[in-house]
């Protein structure tokens, strides 16, 4: 197969993660014969800089005439004083919403390898799978009214039945392809869009009668997260929602720094970059752990391009070098080997070419 | 001195922790020489059975001619398919708006007995020390419009300066009495009531140089929650975060069952109440553990009645009874003898009246 990608490598360790995973995906091309066309463009802080904007439009350029985006990370310091349109995170804004890309698809995996990193105890992190399920354009984030004066702001959260039916759907089939459960996590007691969102998760039920449906109040989730995380098999839920629980539910296992998320519309087009942030602290030190980015390869493979084979390819290289006792310095895990970025790429490559 | 309290026990467990926590009331009375007038009145459920109100006039009127509030807690799923005027929430909901009861003060403490019960590992969990302060009549639970039609949904978060300065207020005088640090919750990334809050944070601090301030955004807190929660001393934030935060705070320490909570206003009045809810799987039972009621007591004491050494009596019996080795069914660690309501109640009294 051909195909065309966007990178965007962005800020902080953005660039050296996203090489990693460039390389990993040039050793996957050669392996099975593809040829991936990448188009460098930039995003975020070092956008800013060069072109004054956070998402300039060659960038966007770039991605319309992609099959699929990979983005490093964006943020930084530097930029933290800028007014709102001039700062990196406004890039990543803009491009889901440019782009209508309106389901942020997170796994949470637990790593038996690393659960020695987790703040969680080991009984309770151990064997969590599960997959949290974000509406990324709809909410609190973009719906006006979004006002100031003086004396008071003002945000609107507004959700149509078109939005919520849409990123239910796409809850509904990914647990088809799991343990068949999906917790639809709101705060209908007191939100008038969530009981919209209820109704809408009632309604759609009916097509996926093999599928269990729970809700669950958001701030009860907040809860079970953390007291019981191997119940959840699929959460579901709105933008703000999500944003607060996915970031939640990420430190859980105690792999951070191994998860790769998604951000896709109906038509298999989407984003792929790691949960982790820039950390600046330790840009351009060669010590970053690039398994997210990696990772989010192998969702993009498997999402975007349907190359399933490959995808677990991926996926399997990195559980071979942790297994085999390799692992980067944000891992604490006791009797592993710390290696740099490099090194991890380079035996991830080796699994990839040996299997 | 002579105060009067209004007692609401609300649903499920609510009465039997409620007349636990009134019993060492009483024997605070009794060591001290002061009186308390009782005032029972209905609330939530079985006030909606009553008087099809979950907050009746009767009762809005006990706590008019009270000096403070008790409450057990309210809900069960008798009621989950009233309409939204008849549920039990409302109930809390209404109290809090139309006695202005702004600032909902919850302490998260670990308490080394009980860390064996943490879903976290010891070492991360282990002096946990941290209040966490919600706003609790603003933002999105009742901010105008709110609307629903058959293809979307609208609710609207505003808050005002004056809202905002009353709460962070609350927040930097906590922080005076504590370790002197707070830390404000926003998302100033997307939101603009959170550019504001976060502005009237920075204008307020110049009158607390005392205390040090530093901002963080919403998922970055629900991260740092679990895997640093030391690093924790007062946490303001608005309603919605804060109802989310808060409930996954209290799970950190493994002793949810034990922590009080208070909703108050500035002139002292306030409602004092436990953090768990009215759990009717174990009501009526004689098992559910009473501490959270008898702390919020202690809550009362100190906050809305300037009683400081009979709030640390109370508070004090509660850990030296933990101590002995004694426990009621929902803590599960090793080594302590689980007794029933009636029995820990007991024990509680004995050593407020030993002290
Ligand atoms: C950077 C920020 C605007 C963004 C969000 O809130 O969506 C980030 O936290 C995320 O989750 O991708
Ligand atoms: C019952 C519900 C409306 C309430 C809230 O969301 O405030 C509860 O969760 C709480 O935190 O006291």
């Amino acid at each position: 197969m051909e195909k065309t990608i966007a990178v965007l490598p962005g800020d902080g360790i953005g660039p050296e993660v996203t090489e990693a995973a460039v390389k990993v995906l040039q050793s996957i091309a050669m392996r099975y014969g593809h040829t991936f066309h990448l188009k460098h463009a930039l995003i975020g802080g070092s956008a800013v800089d060069a072109h004054n904007s956070p998402l300039p439009e060659e960038t966007v350029a770039a991605c319309e005439a992609s099959d699929a985006i990979l983005l490093g990370a964006v943020g930084g310091v530097k930029w933290d004083n800028h007014p709102a349109h001039l700062r990196p995170e406004k890039g990543l804004l803009n491009i889901r919403k440019h782009f209508d890309l309106f389901a942020n698809i997170r796994p949470v995996k637990a790593v038996p390898a690393l659960l020695g990193s987790s703040p969680l105890k080991e009984e309770v992190a151990k064997d969590v799978d599960m997959v949290i399920v974000r509406e990324l354009t709809g909410g609190l984030y973009f719906a006006e009214p979004k006002r100031r004066s003086e004396k008071s702001a003002v945000d609107t959260l507004v959700y149509t039945r078109r939005e919520i039916e849409r990123i239910v759907d796409q809850a509904f089939e990914i647990a088809r392809g799991r343990r068949g459960k999906v917790t639809s996590v709101d705060k209908a007691n007191v939100l008038e869009t969530s009981k919209l969102w209820r109704e809408v998760v009632e309604e759609r039920k009916a097509a996926y009668p093999d599928v269990e449906v729970e809700h669950m109040l958001v701030d009860s989730a907040a809860m079970k997260l953390i007291t019981d995380p191997r119940r959840f098999d699929v959460v579901v839920t709105e933008n703000m929602f999500g944003d607060i629980l996915s970031d939640e539910a990420s430190v859980i296992t105690g792999s951070l720094g191994m998860l790769p998320s998604a951000s896709v519309r109906t038509d298999g087009f989407g984003l792929y970059e790691p949960v982790h942030g820039s950390a600046p602290d330790i840009a351009g030190q060669n010590k970053a752990n690039p398994s997210a980015a990696i990772l989010s390869v192998a969702m993009m493979l498997r999402h975007s391009f349907g190359m399933h084979s490959e995808a677990s390819a991926i996926e399997e290289a990195v559980m071979g070098v942790l297994e085999d006792g390799y692992c980067t310095g944000d891992l604490t895990t006791a009797g592993k080997r710390t290696v740099s970025t490099e090194t991890f790429v380079t035996k991830v490559i080796e699994e990839v070419e040996r299997e």
